[in-house]
């Protein structure tokens, strides 16, 4: 259930009940691809840095351990001891992004695993089932991501093919739920708009969806290539189409200043591989830009990442030091880069939604915006 | 300060007073070789794995990121966040076994870099400013740790150079400690005595070196492709001709078993690098042997590593869950397993220390070195 607290314009300050908790919104989603965060961070660790909702793979956990694995030990909140919200997206993506030898059928994509190449089927009740067995907190419908770019002919074709997989998704979670043995009776369901930067075809998908009564809606296929204007430009054409009693989530976007020019256009779920990806390569996030901790100068530099930080690499370490860990190929230097990133962008988000309790969100966007472009570095 | 507390035998149980804190004897040293713990554990991981004594390599601080960089920046205690004791090694050990086109001459080493093969120079003054420049708690003294096997001739020319270094070694700490800028104004410095397998040469050389007054003896150049029997064997004859009120501290060792053995020999303090290169690769300790976590046994396996553990590990993941991660590769996996090996080691060495303060050393060891025989996995 969503509850809408405020809003500043489009943008949406909520609070969404799961069965694991309530998440506020907006929120980002820290990516724990299979059941881990990269960079060697446990749930504790995700739980310093402010983690609301955890974000698993359905793909990758269907290859291993396998989802019948884990729903023999109980489901992923128990094995991975994560008692929070998760959201497993559907497989769909990856299946469309690391797969070779494609069919996409009526009934769903055979495709090749990119780990053993042996041939697996997904269809949506398959996609359903894995989830279901992974007992995530929400699951996602299973969809085209289309190519970018992509033949208006092929995306007409594409999103009429996941709006009717979308039904099929609700039908088969539905019986799902009502097993006996389910791992999460009360799985919820978010569908996904496609339609690439066809904003008409876009608009017409999310008029159809938003009839479907899910628990929440996503948008997807952004951030596949196009500008960041046209990104901007699809929002705001499409998000006054999708219910605002709901969470409207913006799948795998982004940067900080995508999500806070995406929270104004009235997203309140984000999700990206940025920070944990960036913090293993010694890139950190500060309020004046971007860092390169391998840079020569930090060498003697016995500043914390960014002053009056409160993550735990932050509080306890220098920025000489952990390019001293990066250079001599230590794990923990890409842990305590992944810890700074995950907490800076979990803390922002924090900064988003007391701006928005305040009624204040157009200046605090301002000036964080102005503060970014302020770097330290160049 | 070395104050003896007890005996059992030859097995002694002691407090070594640091300008760091009181080390509590017999000890296990946890490797942090370039100031970091191999499998992404921070100084708070070391704390909560009970680690007393942190041990770090000279010659890998020395070339990245340089001990002058150390030094700068207030020494290795404050440069990776670490207020308990810490021993650095003198670099010979690495000298000898990781570099190439070594010359070993009376004034000390000509070497090239395993990192970049540049030309070094280190002899014991050498080795003692390094050591002086990070600050250590205590320092080892610069030796030749000859090859096994090595004739007779050879090992008499080179302990009689190791004599002739530690002289060196001691003359310059004073030295060093008595700088105006020097890190730790009260560094300490352990011998180490050498002779292979020869029991009269390392006698000779055990007596000259406890004259000298240092504040500790190590036995070095065992664990080098001898025997166990042998190396107890060495242990026995050697141990009672260096000073019983000073730590005696046996080099790189080693596995459980030799541990409780070598402590019944007198031995107080330990290092060794398996408890981390093992749980880097899902090698872990229990009390009924080591698993092999890779085992597909393990696929559903919900206990811990080991019941009743109290480790990080232990105390929250399971089996099933730490070999998914390990099979995954993510670095989390290794990083449970290295947590649950050290303070495996650590708490082995607490019972060891309260099985002295009992009298009960005897009955304890037999309990379990026998417990190790029971394996629960053959």
């Amino acid at each position: 259930m969503y509850k809408l607290l405020k809003t500043e314009g489009r943008a949406k300050r909520g609070e969404f009940h799961t069965p694991h908790g309530i998440i506020q919104t907006p929120v980002f989603m820290n990516v724990a691809t299979v059941a881990a965060i990269k960079g060697a961070l446990s749930t504790k660790d995700l739980k310093d840095v402010k983690c609301q909702v955890a974000l698993s793979n359905t793909y990758h956990l269907h290859l291993r351990p396998g989802d019948k694995v884990i729903k023999k030990l109980g489901g992923l909140h128990k094995f991975m001891v994560w008692d929070r919200p998760i959201l497993t997206d559907s497989g769909g993506f990856q299946v469309f992004s690391l797969t070779s030898l494609r069919k996409i059928k009526e009934e769903g994509v055979y495709f090749s695993s990119h780990i053993d190449g042996r041939k697996i089927f997904m269809g949506p009740e398959e996609s359903m089932q894995i989830q279901s067995n992974i007992g995530s907190t929400i699951a996602m419908a299973f969809d085209e991501c289309p190519p970018y770019p992509a033949e208006r002919g092929y995306m007409e074709d594409s999103v009429a093919r996941t709006t009717r997989w979308l039904k099929r998704c609700k039908a088969e979670l539905n019986r799902l739920n009502q097993l006996e043995d389910t791992v999460n009776p009360n799985q919820m369901l978010f569908g996904i708009n496609q339609g690439g930067t066809y904003e008409d075809i876009r608009i017409e998908h999310a008029k159809i969806i938003s009839e479907m009564d899910l628990d929440g809606y996503a948008v997807g296929g952004l951030a596949v290539g196009e500008t960041h204007a046209e990104m901007y430009r699809i929002l705001e054409e499409v998000v006054p189409y999708l219910p605002q009693n709901k969470p409207t989530y913006l799948m795998g976007v982004g940067t900080p200043e995508n999500i806070l020019e995406a929270v104004d256009r009235g997203i309140d779920f984000f999700d990206c591989v940025l920070p944990a990806r960036n913090g293993r390569h010694g890139h950190v996030y500060t309020n004046r830009g971007k860092l390169n901790l391998f840079n020569a100068k930090y060498e003697l530099d016995e500043r914390p990442i960014e002053e009056g930080c409160g993550c735990p690499t932050c509080t306890t370490y220098s920025r000489a030091y952990i390019r001293h860990l990066l250079k001599a190929k230590e794990m923990l230097g890409m842990r305590l880069c992944v810890l700074h990133n995950l907490y800076f962008f979990n803390t922002m988000m924090e900064e988003i939604r007391e701006a928005l309790d305040q009624g204040n969100y157009a200046v605090y966007k301002k000036q964080k915006l102005d503060g970014f472009k302020q770097k330290e570095e160049e």
